[in-house]
């Protein structure tokens, strides 16, 4: 899933998502919530419609963006009380309001409101998170089917998506996923995972991942997580990842992602390819005729060199980070769509080792 | 003609722009001399190819760059020598230097070297400086004959242009436009404009105007310089204007223009109209439904509101300048498509008096 935090995947058009075969995107609810607020997108008709979207979009809760963004955070049982990080208002979210906000955002996907404990961070703090984002799990999911009969604004769709199944496009009401946390306990994690499985979500997520930990210790938690889901419905590994760390993690039982590295990279004149990424800031890149990837059918690759795109990347011209995050969308979608069709062959253990022998990750794509 | 600067017109695509039917760009030899350097473009073929864009470019001289952007200016009878602004390196521009590097660039039309006075300017300096502009047109005209057989980098055209007409793309020379200059004084732009015209330009342009001087002394500029000039040849008044500016120096014989007025202004959020521009960072526009103008047919109001742009902008979304970009160059694009359309008719002066009366000009569009 492209990331589209404040209504808008990071310098990307709609019509550019769509041509992207992009199947879903995201939306951060605590974003929306902040600016423009969620009277001015219900006003406009809801996130489909505010942003001119026809496809699925998942919304996060907020919670993450709250512990990792806003100020003065509180937390009791009912929920959280914040400043937030843009003009400090004060809000209180709870369980029951994060689902109301989503409903009212129209999203395809809600999630439920979650703690998510920092890295590293002590077994009896994360146990008494884990009890916390449990209780808040089963209240979300009480608020879900209390309100079972709220449409997602995507039923509305100006026109029938013919690429999206039948099957996806029949379901209208708004599904609701639960998030797995446990920090890096094995035992937290399973007794979050069994917990929301016992309150039969639509889909599950494994969050605390990809809040500063090593990669071993996020493979880890996946790890002892992903055993206690149900592998009927679908997994989503959160803020992940690198694309070794996303095979690997289809490896593991993984079926969605959000990243933002392909769109935030772009920023910084970083490009995927694949056997690692192009920093085209690089002055070797000067006079370099090749687009960014040879036999790339992306519509930067097919149009532009290396050349051309490191120019406006130092000039500071806009279309130089529209080009490389349209090329690094299409290189993540793509290499998501290769997963799902070896993985119908049969080949995507083979698949899997060869990517990611061939390919280098450089420290510095890490701490962007 | 939309102007990209540093080889991109802001924020826009070359596909977008010939879905705006841009007929023609504007690129800026003094940002392309500076980075990436003359070097780096005739490596990667030409401005045309490097861009991506297949219809015609005019080049400016960078004169009136080296007068406004370089530090430590030397103007001798043979040229200028500066630092430019990005890096402080030192260079030397003359006419032939000048001349030179426009070849290399391949654009379509060159423009000659000038001196462009500031605004406002003493009569002795003015006539001194209107010599050397002449001067410097000569020794540009001479090195044009003499390099005549440089074709114009558009020449290998990856694709047969449709839509340009068979007159356009059957010129394969650069094409040589002279500069009228004498700053606000009429006998000096009389003196320039007939010593251009016994020079034989294939075209003209209108000089030394949108430098800061006051509306009326820009109309005066023109109507001084304007009768001097051959009506079978193509008038290009510089660096202008406003929408009811550009249909008064139509009305006065001009042709052609550029400005970065659509780009510049969209990028701070304000969109044209035709009664006169929206800022849409106002609170006014947080709940607004509509497209930016009704009855716009551009890629922004066919599927955006108002009230979403205003979001995009104010949440600083690349997507925001994007959308508003691209109706202010439809806007501009469109108002001379009408104004050709009138004029065909006959109907220009009621069109004109019209458009002007209903359209206001605000002070902060003259000021960005």
């Amino acid at each position: 899933m492209p990331v589209g935090t404040q209504g808008s995947v990071k310098a990307v058009s709609p019509r550019e998502l769509r041509e992207l075969n992009a199947p879903i995107i995201l939306g951060n609810t605590y974003h929306l919530f902040v600016r423009p607020g969620i009277e001015v997108i219900n006003h406009l008709g809801g996130l489909h419609k505010f942003m001119n979207w026809d496809r699925p979009i998942l919304t996060d809760s907020g919670g993450y963006q709250i512990f990792s963004l806003a100020k003065l955070r509180k937390i009791t049982e009912d929920g959280v009380q914040f400043q937030n990080h843009v003009d400090g208002t004060t809000a209180v979210l709870s369980p029951e309001i994060v689902m109301e906000i989503q409903a009212t955002l129209g999203s395809d996907i809600a999630m439920v409101l979650d703690e998510c404990p920092p890295w590293p961070c002590e077994y009896d703090y994360a146990a008494k998170s884990n009890d916390l984002t449990i209780a808040w799990a089963k209240r979300c999911k009480e608020w879900a089917e209390a309100n079972a009969q709220r449409p997602t604004s995507n039923v509305q769709r100006p026109t029938p998506e013919s690429e999206i199944s039948n099957q996806q496009s029949a379901i209208e009401r708004q599904l609701v996923f639960g998030i797995v946390q446990g920090a890096t306990f094995e035992e937290l994690r399973q007794q979050c995972a069994q917990a929301l499985v016992d309150l039969d979500f639509d889909g599950y997520a494994i969050g605390g991942v990809s809040v500063g930990e090593p990669e071993e210790e996020m493979f880890r938690a996946v790890e002892s997580s992903e055993p206690f889901l149900p592998k009927e419905k679908p997994r989503y590994a959160m803020g992940l990842g690198t694309p070794p760390q996303l095979l690997e993690l289809i490896a593991r039982g993984v079926d969605m992602f959000d990243c933002v590295l392909p769109t935030r990279l772009a920023r910084n004149g970083t490009a995927f390819t694949p056997t690692g990424t192009l920093n085209l800031k690089n002055a070797e890149f000067a006079k370099d005729k090749r687009p960014i990837e040879d036999d790339c059918d992306c519509a930067c690759c097919r149009e532009f060199s290396r050349g051309y795109i490191r120019h406006l990347i130092k000039a500071e011209e806009i279309l130089g980070l529209r080009l490389i995050t349209l090329h690094n969308l299409h290189f993540y979608l793509g290499l998501m769509r290769q997963a799902r069709e070896k993985i119908d062959k049969g080949a995507f253990d083979q698949f899997r080792n060869e990517f990611v022998s061939n390919y280098e990750t450089r420290d510095a794509d890490l701490t962007e």
